[in-house]
């Protein structure tokens, strides 16, 4: 952990050029738009260490598996995300000196993301080696505005010489995955162009057939000659430029990047040449008024203030920031890989992370129809879900979502995840509880919930097994949350979820008798649906085995867990943490250390139905043996202690989420943001401090105030109407911004509060 | 299955020409004699699907490993038995039409393997397309008599034309292994040569500087061009023949094949020629004598007749023959690979097969300095071993051996295997008990023996750990011999062996100190062995845990295996066998069908601790769960049966083993001949069938007959005293072919034979 970014409530600051931290960096100052995003290269030429990404949202390639020793089941290919055309690239001579900033001397390094405006900005001095000395500052933002454009701002001033300045803006489609399974690489070029001040590059993937085209458009301030490159991949402006001592340039370089995912192919080049040729025209200034404005609308709903703690202020703000950069709900097709754009580890795919962690961050925060896209995914891969099923040979109609995906078919090719991480289906079925919970979309349950229901507990029904001497249907061969075990049997949390999803369906199917009966029997026989089989799922519900230690009073997360050396963390030497660096696989699986929340996922997601004691009980025996080695597991521990009111260990929790990247707590946030843990820290504060649920309809609160801070205040969209929350010493305010009435419950008690009013409480 | 091969006491036949077969059988008519092995590829070129291998022993090449999910702990290599020089080849021309065997068409083509004298031989017809036919006699044999030499016999005969003949004598070293990772060649030429008659390769490994020279000595009846060809890793003699119409020409290609395993790299050239000319000097002949005189020899002790049942007689003969062409002892560095020299599958490393499978087939029938070398193998090993679990986290002084190596480091890189299939560590242990319990040369535990037991011990020591909740200690995170569950928890065998290496480490410690108390003292110093490792040993055997049904009587395979659906493979459909072709591997763990030997495993090695009706509810209750996917079940598995006197199922799993190649049973002998298996036959109707054990110092039987069986004999080699001992309808007799006397027992009986005498019984 390294404090290394100035603390500022908006602003990211980085000053001082250090290369050893460039490739941080790059991840920390990543931008993006939820349809493209870009980490933090320089314009510039940089010889030095760097993870050159350029992400177009949904365009990925099916890269052949690297598998040592071959399982049936495994799937053929791995799909990543791809790096795309570098759109960002300029390329600088003075006096036919290469400007390579891990060559020159730099000086004056600041680096500046601004995350109210979503603007990333540097400035610094360059001296060559003839001492020829210039000053660089540049700009850049990918509009939430106009979603397939980005703008660059750049201008050179000599300082101390007079001479010949070459710049060339350039596209360059010759990139490479970091993370190819075997260095290939995944794109041909199907056409390319060059004009005056204009380029084009059209690539297309290898497999699949996506197409991106990448435009661009120039405007600079003046030059004597111009030269058009053009080579395989390659097209680029050459400005030369005879600049006197103190003058600037000033070049704008307006981008438009398009993918044959939103547009017929033959019209690529004329949408973005036409989106190009309109950013240029509007003009640099006046496009980031408009996604300045964009931005607002966003903060307005969903910023979080923190007082009398900058650097949990600035933690929070920066993971929202990287929340909405990634995802903005809008295409359903897409999803939330765990790095965003940030960085291509992990494939860039879709992982359990957006229904267990992701989806209460954009209910609470953005309108419906966002989380309501998260779950039509869902629904859109069902049949592909079947087929995971199918292949590993369970019968048609069982689904089995994958662990990670583009398009629903299964990506991930360990046996003791692939085949055995089960819980992941129970979290598709327990969002669409979230949602409708949380929404009062209960159509939703007949139009498509209830389908991915009754294919999810298909699954589970075949999944257990009658157990002759435990007189119990178990759960045999699966490994939980905690990747800390693998093949364990009856892990508490999967035998729970999967038998809350046959109970949710039972109750949803229903529901659905009642309010939808002649609707319902059409989907009961469009699926199939035998009342044998819903015996059967009562049946497992009334007869699941669920180990429980009556001494400890706790649930046990796998039936051989008390055979393990009952050690804490406290036992260990600081020096082997995190075990996952220092220990053999062997030995962590054989420890009682656990690697996130999995009896505790388990509470989390169903605390209404056990009581505090429970709750508490199993926290304490937990909490002391969780290493945290996911991030996705402080915030949920965060949540817990809230409600069991250990205040300071949740506000411990909270911190270890808020700047995980932002302070490298892993030590691994070079590769990229870990944006899909960002929901933890939203969670912390608003469902853990702020004791936010929806009950029976209404949002209640319970909120508590961590010592540190004077005061907090969020804000959430229920049902159409916005509320702020503000907590501070001096007690709690509600404020409701909408001309709407709503009941609200804080602590016990319920209150009616109109339009534009508030209610306040000591 | 499929009886392809022709039935024969002594020879296998395949007559007529299949290319569909052709992988099969260049598995089954391999040729070896300890030091190099041949797969049998044509002389003649053959452009069909073929695996050309020429293997040459203790050369190897470490192969970058293929991981798709890194884990601290896995090796970064996996060593690989290489393919080296093809010095078979011999390139014909006949009127300027190449002879390619694929694309000629063969005609009366008869291939044959005489065991008995270890020369395999073909003769067919080719006609060209022009109508000339030719007909090609050749043979070759690799000498049991001359360590690197082998010979090759090839004439070709003129049916019908008259015209020009070309024939080539190559040596050809730019081979590739057909297992190798990322399709990289693995050697370098340092050296070549080609003179009249005569030529040579010299070769080198790109990495641990394995040199191999290849010479070739060609003795031609006639011809009346030469030419010497030369390229980069190829030399070649061609010669320009003259034939006229019913003309045979013979050619002789003598080979010496040498490594720097076994010379200096600069006298290897030296080393070649004179072998390589010697063996030309003798003559083939003279040389094929030779060999067959130490067939003989090996035939004399190790024979094993059977009458009544040709197909159960060639299979045992074959199994014999390809051990001891794969091992024949008398290098310590040298191990048993499981396909031996007729294939690459598994890397050709060493695995648990010696020591757990094949031991006891060398004890009986091979010099005691056989088997006493095979564990010196391991004893050189021993600081890789203890490598190998420092590598893990585990202390000085404890050893894990690999479940793969070459040189003792492990190469395996599943963490199922390679962390957890612990259980091998024990049978290195057992060896030493079988080892001197056979031989009775307990000065080998102190020279050698207990260093290795302690450091075995001392392994299990840190394994175990205490469970509170049980009061014993468990073995946790382990995959036993049945790796159709991976990752259980106190997997019976795992846990008894273990305790059993502890029980046998403080008993051999008892007998050092009684006879040994001075060198012992040494020794104890010298591996810092303290009293308090002791007594925890003490604590361990006496406090482990051992699941075990009250019920069912029996050993549990592991903790949770009841929780399973007990079925039988009766409850399967015969289409879903072999269950690892048609199951996903999640099914497989969760299943109740068990590999091979696990608990039975246990019983096998340790059956004096316990009573025959154990042993018989176990049989019962695991083999019908057993689908004997790995080749070393049956075997073990015939013993047993036998033991308990289930004499049909003893049979029927002898049947399965014996002719597992010949019948291609598991239709993969393409790849190479389930050496290691083989032992498996040797075991079924040595200790099966025969009832051979040692007790007390005393070879004792208790023989049976099995129905489809007139008679049988086999021979075992007991410290120094050939015994041969036939059963048949009549009676059993028992003759010592050595002058000195001798006791053994049979059935209950103690007998006194003296020298060249029987006993019999009715």
């Amino acid at each position: 952990m390294e404090q290394y970014f100035e603390i500022h409530p908006w602003k990211i600051i980085e000053r001082g050029f250090s290369k050893e931290r460039q490739l941080l960096a790059e991840s920390i100052f990543s931008i993006g738009n939820g349809y493209m995003g870009q980490r933090a290269n320089f314009e510039e030429k940089y010889s030095g260490e760097s993870l050159q990404g350029s992400y177009v949202a949904g365009v990925y390639y099916p890269d052949k598996t690297i598998v040592g020793w071959w399982k049936i089941g495994y799937p053929d290919y791995y799909a990543k995300v791809l790096n795309s055309t570098n759109w960002i690239g300029i390329d600088i001579k003075v006096n036919e000196q290469e400007l390579d900033l891990a060559e020159c001397n730099v000086e004056e390094f600041v680096r500046i993301l601004d995350m109210r405006n979503g603007l990333l900005s540097r400035e610094f001095l360059v001296e060559f080696d003839n001492g020829n000395c210039i000053k660089v500052e540049t700009a850049r933002f990918i509009s939430m505005a106009r979603a397939e454009v980005a703008a660059i701002s750049h201008s050179i001033r000599a300082l101390n010489f007079s001479g010949i300045l070459e710049i060339s803006p350039y596209l360059d489609g010759d990139v490479i995955n970091q993370d190819a399974n075997y260095g290939e690489k995944f794109w041909e070029e199907t056409a390319r162009s060059v004009e005056e001040h204009e380029a084009y590059l059209m690539l297309k993937t290898k497999k699949l057939d996506f197409h991106i085209c990448t435009y661009m458009s120039c405007d600079i301030s003046t030059y004597q000659e111009m030269e058009l490159l053009s080579r395989e991949k390659y097209v680029a402006n050459r400005y030369v430029i005879n600049i006197g001592e103190g003058e600037e340039l000033k070049l704008y370089k307006y981008i438009a990047n398009s993918s044959s995912r939103y547009h017929p192919v033959e019209e690529l080049v004329k949408v973005c040449r036409e989106k190009s040729r309109e950013a240029l025209d509007a003009g640099f200034d006046s496009l980031l008024a408009e996604h300045g404005r964009a931005w607002a609308e966003i903060w307005e709903k969903s910023d979080i203030k923190i007082d009398g703690d900058l650097a949990a202020q600035q933690g929070i703000r920066f993971n929202i920031f990287q929340l909405n950069q990634t995802y903005n709900g809008k295409d359903e097709r897409l999803n939330i890989g765990p790095k965003g754009f940030t960085g291509e580890k992990y494939g860039g795919g879709t992982y359990w992370d957006t229904e267990g962690f992701c989806l209460p961050f954009y209910l609470g925060t953005a309108e419906q129809s966002v989380a309501r896209n998260l779950l039509l995914y869902r629904y859109h891969h069902l049949e592909k879900a079947k087929e995971n099923a199918r292949k590993l040979g369970f019968s048609e109609g069982a689904a089995l979502y994958p662990m990670v995906t583009m398009n629903g078919e299964e990506c991930h090719n360990e046996w003791e995840i692939t085949f055995e991480e089960i819980h992941r289906n129970a979290v598709i079925a327990y969002a669409i509880y979230s949602y409708v919970n949380y929404t009062g979309d209960k159509r939703y349950l007949l139009d498509y919930g209830f389908e991915v229901l009754a294919a999810i507990s298909r699954f589970w029904a075949e999944r257990v097994n009658y157990s002759e001497r435990k007189g119990k249907y178990v759960i045999l061969g699966v490994t939980g949350a905690n990747e800390y075990e693998n093949n364990v049997n009856n892990n508490w949390y999967t035998n729970r979820m999967a038998a809350w999803t046959l109970e949710y369906s039972l109750e949803v199917l229903d529901f659905l008798e009642r309010e939808y009966p002649a609707d319902l029997n059409k989907l009961k026989e469009k699926i199939a649906l035998s009342s044998a089989e819903l015996q059967k799922w009562r049946e497992i519900i009334e007869n699941m085995y669920y180990p429980f230690d009556e001494k400890l009073g706790i649930f046990l997360q796998q039936d051989g867990y008390l055979d393990k050396e009952l050690l804490t963390i406290k036992d260990l030497d600081e020096r082997e943490l995190p075990l996952n660096q220092h220990w053999s696989w062997d030995r962590i699986l054989r420890s009682c250390f656990i690697k996130q929340a999995d009896v505790l996922q388990g509470l989390f997601f169903l605390e209404d139905h056990y009581d505090l004691e429970t709750i508490r009980r199993n926290f304490h025996f937990y909490e002391p043996r969780t290493v945290h080695e996911s991030s996705l597991s402080p915030g949920i521990h965060a949540v817990l202690a809230a409600k069991i009111g250990d205040y300071e260990k949740a506000y411990e929790m909270y911190l270890r989420s808020a700047r995980l990247d932002l302070d490298n707590y892993n030590k691994d946030s070079e590769d990229g943001c870990h944006i899909t843990s960002m929901s933890c820290t939203w969670l912390a504060v608003v469902h853990g401090f702020g004791g936010f649920r929806v009950k029976e309809g209404i949002p209640v609160f319970s909120p508590c105030l961590p010592e540190k801070w004077s005061s907090y205040s969020f804000k959430i969209n229920f049902r159409g109407i916005l509320l702020s929350i503000s907590i501070a010493e001096e007690g709690i305010k509600i404020y409701n911004e909408s001309e709407r009435e709503i009941i609200i419950g804080l602590f016990d008690q319920k209150y009616r509060i109109t339009g534009k009013s508030s209610i306040t409480k000591k």
